[in-house]
């Protein structure tokens, strides 16, 4: 940490945050500019919070934090790419994995057929929403339980594992009893009561990043599920919240390889609600698969016309195994396997 | 609603759309330009999610909303003022209610002393957290029950009613079991299981709006727990993310007038965590009362070098006795009462 | 400028920065930390960018600069208020001067009515667009050289100075001839040509900040006037660009007194492309004098149903009347004279 | 044009609406919802301020345009793919074409050896600043012509024709006598008059997005060079800027396709300013062309270390061969040509 002093102050001062320090059990060296006197502080900057406890004292100007605040999230503490297995499925380490289905479970017919169609094009994991986050509370909120057990039945008759989201606490352990991977959806993703309820569980979690959160701070809440001595996190990019309307979202592909260096965790990308045009999915798959990214998450519906959500940015399972071909092309180049 | 055709759709199509709103229970109007056509839906389009059934049929351009998606949250709704009253104090109205307080409970010492002080200087509610969110899990996450008990004894000493936030629907019965209302942040603003939660419970809400939201979205979740039937919601303008730097947040003052002209409810400003610089805090707790706020919530701590949370932007029981010095002439220009 | 080195860094690195700092003329203060070693240069920074000179070795995490990049524009370098003279009017220094007048000049009639009518109700200053800049070069442009023309003649009417944007360097002088004070509007703030162009004049400059820069920019584009010689500058925060779709711009009213306390340039705010709406004029122009500006500038029209450009966001005459009288309440509250 | 009244309009104000679209020269089409009356505007719409002109009714509540407000930039007007020719190379139609060089000339030597490199890799056009638009005025500003003569020298001994960026009208000439296509950087992509006078010049023009611009304001720039006769504009992605602070700006690889499906003309990304980070260049670089990008424009120099701009984000030619390698084999697996 690297506390810049006003340049008014006093070496009264000085001593003041120097022995502030000694009591948070730091070292501290000083060092004077022509203009400020900037003192490096000595320790673990993780352990205290020295923005809060120095960065208030007032002939402080600023507090510069050196380490990035994520510990068991980071590349550092774990060099290898982690690799999380949802069933049978592997996300990371070299592979691109194909997540798809459709926004919401809407019925058995609905679910099954998608299933089938995705499994045949080559994806390796099931998605589909039982309960649904909606801005409306007039909106179609998800089938509740009747659509984990239609997943449930998917997953049967077709062997692929399923992801599926929790809104919250209450639901985690019923999700849980489904689910072989739980969504935590990026309105919650400072959710902090739910990230340490999943951290809590034995099962692997798929983390949104919230539509305004950085990439720390993405990185963070995954630490909080890590903490709880739960490894099992796979980020997911889905797109940020600008100023340009002409997309939902505005997708950041650049933190793919950002997070690749950061973190040891997979990434996968949502193209779906990264820019909420079907006519996007495409080309932006294969570009996140270029930048790096360990698999995607797309949203595939029989009939996207007849879709209860999301429909305009939903593929058909016509539109995703031509997808599929392609992915397929881009995985051969760039040496990994699907 | 209206629904705009792509240049390129054909007769049948027009017929497919009018054909398709018929069954959803909606008119249609038909009106051709010179370069689209273009099809007004006639019911009530908070009923249906047009957006989604017709928005993505191959040939419509765009789906466009006529009318607000909130209800009862609307100003047409409820033409008068709502005046929330938390203990004995009231929001709204007329009046200028100041919410004072530490960011987090941290001693009975501390915070018998703020709310002492306060009290003198003219606040009517007490505020301080119990439960706190933090970007990281190695940061102090407040005293829990024993933070609540702490408050209620203040309350106990000074009369001020009391309010303090739950951040998950599990501790939610805890948390109503002390406060006079129930804070719901910034970070659990689209929370959906928790708005509902507190919707069904009959105390008042102050609810943040998210650093990510749009003035809609902030109403919309109004909406979720006015749906539960709990029209005591007091909204809390607390700053959103853009691109700047200099402060933690940008205080959008503008959603003051904004949303007074949209909505009955009550809306307070929070410059502590708005620009989260305790030199910003006078100048825009002012400026917030000029543009129309119902009240102020400040982050108080007796002494902010001290702090466990929150240092940097709060102020000090002087400061805050100063500050209300100016709160009161700028009541008295308005108009108002305090 | 802080260096902080990447944790593999060794010492033969340490010492290459080291003794680059040298060659640039700097001293250099290592010190060794747990994880990361950071070194101070001592010198003046801005003095040659480091930045890049030090931030581009592969061993280096970051640079991080101590001062900020600007000195004729901050309040270190002059501690009293700048006030600027523009004909009779002065800006800054414990006043509160109202510019107004119409987007753009339309007719004779048009501003001389607008004129005589912002006049009376107290106004110090006339504005009015003879050149406009326009996102579609199919909107009206203004009217051009006879547009200053009808300026002047309402100058002459009624005393008031004018100011008036210049959108190029090449129509800088024409201009320049009729104008009291040149506006640079916010597209332009930092097209470096005009700003060179405007600081080699000696009349007075109305700076807007850009709508996505950020206060620093904004201080730096001033830099720019003052470093050719020009000190006459005014500086308008006229909305930055969010995500938020219900206001044209967010008005950042926190940079009004955070840059008061960063420079001693007087600083307005323009609440009609701050918000873009005639309702939200008035709360704003109050918020933004008890937030600390020396002044507003605000958008009139006899006839805003007619106007040219910028109909919705103008007032009338009338309503400017009304804003004036509650301008003068708030400026004898502040203890300022208008 | 759409035009929504408020729920309180009577009849008499409906009637008025009509009667002043019909003095525009536009057909009206009334329609009765619930609760809004909504008035179709039958005319072209990019003819006349609808916006302006109607949306200024006190009851009118919103405006909605139907069409783009570009034409000859628009894919309608033009459906096959522009291709735009610069020197010998080509942009546009099916190539993979790639612009590289040093952000600014430094000297012959760096030039030179750049030039000479990126040839040998695959460049097809060479990149070099000699007017620099800088932040800051103590930064390093350009050789200014002696840069322009230093780039001709390079094309002389290459063969590789140049782009160079013009500042300002006054400059232009100048630049255009060296330059075989004129560059317009971001922070100029609203300086109305450089873009007009860059639509009367018969010389290419790289047009880069601005940071704060959206996609149409981005196609009304074009529009504003198209308009003055000139087509030959190629566009270029280069990050827009958003809260996130890990990269220096948020690459918005989405706009690829979407500008693709709205205009004729060429895209290229600068993935070099689009991130800042020259460990980032080739991952978006690859991103990009995969989403569909008419090519690149990568800032190359021989020693970044040594750069007197931009040097972080530069990467060598060392890199850059590499970078090339894979290039190719994208472009092949895309079925293009370099």
């Amino acid at each position: 940490m690297i506390i810049v002093l006003r340049s008014e102050a006093t070496q009264k001062e000085v001593d003041e945050v120097v022995a502030r320090l000694k009591n948070l059990g730091f070292g501290a060296h000083v060092s004077r500019g022509v203009e400020r006197t900037i003192i490096g502080a000595i320790g673990d900057e993780r352990e205290v919070d020295l923005e809060e406890k120095i960065g208030v004292l007032p002939f402080v100007e600023r507090v510069i934090p050196v380490l990035a605040p994520y510990r068991l999230t980071s590349r550092e503490f774990r060099p290898a790419d982690t690799v999380v297995k949802v069933g049978e499925a592997e996300i990371g380490g070299g592979k691109v994995t194909v997540i798809a289905g459709p926004c919401a479970v809407e019925s058995e017919k609905q679910i099954l057929e998608v299933a089938h169609r995705v499994k045949e094009a080559g994806a390796k994991i099931l998605r589909g929403g039982a309960f649904k986050p909606r801005t409306s509370p007039y909106s179609f909120q998800g089938l509740g339980e009747l659509g984990l057990r239609l997943l449930a039945r998917a997953r049967e008759e077709t062997g692929l594992p399923i992801v599926t989201e929790a809104l919250g606490v209450e639901e985690l352990s019923l999700v849980a009893q489904y689910a072989d991977a739980i969504q935590i959806g990026a309105r919650n993703m400072q959710n902090f009561r739910l990230l340490e309820a999943v951290g809590k569980l034995r099962k692997p979690v798929l983390l949104k990043r919230g539509m305004m959160s950085t990439v720390d701070e993405f990185l963070m809440s995954a630490e909080y599920v890590l903490a709880q001595g739960n490894y099992q996190v796979i980020l997911c990019e889905r797109g940020i919240r600008t100023f340009e309307p002409s997309t939902r979202n505005t997708l950041d592909l650049s933190c793919v390889p950002l997070i690749k260096s950061r973190s040891h965790l997979p990434i996968v990308v949502d193209p779906s609600h990264g820019t909420g045009r079907s006519d996007l999915v495409e080309p932006m798959s294969l570009a996140s698969l270029v930048a790096g990214a360990d698999g995607l998450i797309v949203e595939v519906h029989p009939n996207p016309v007849e879709a209860l959500s999301d429909g305009p940015q939903s593929i058909t399972p016509f539109q995703f195994s031509s997808l599929m071909e392609e992915v397929k092309k881009i995985t051969r180049l760039l040496g990994k396997e699907i």
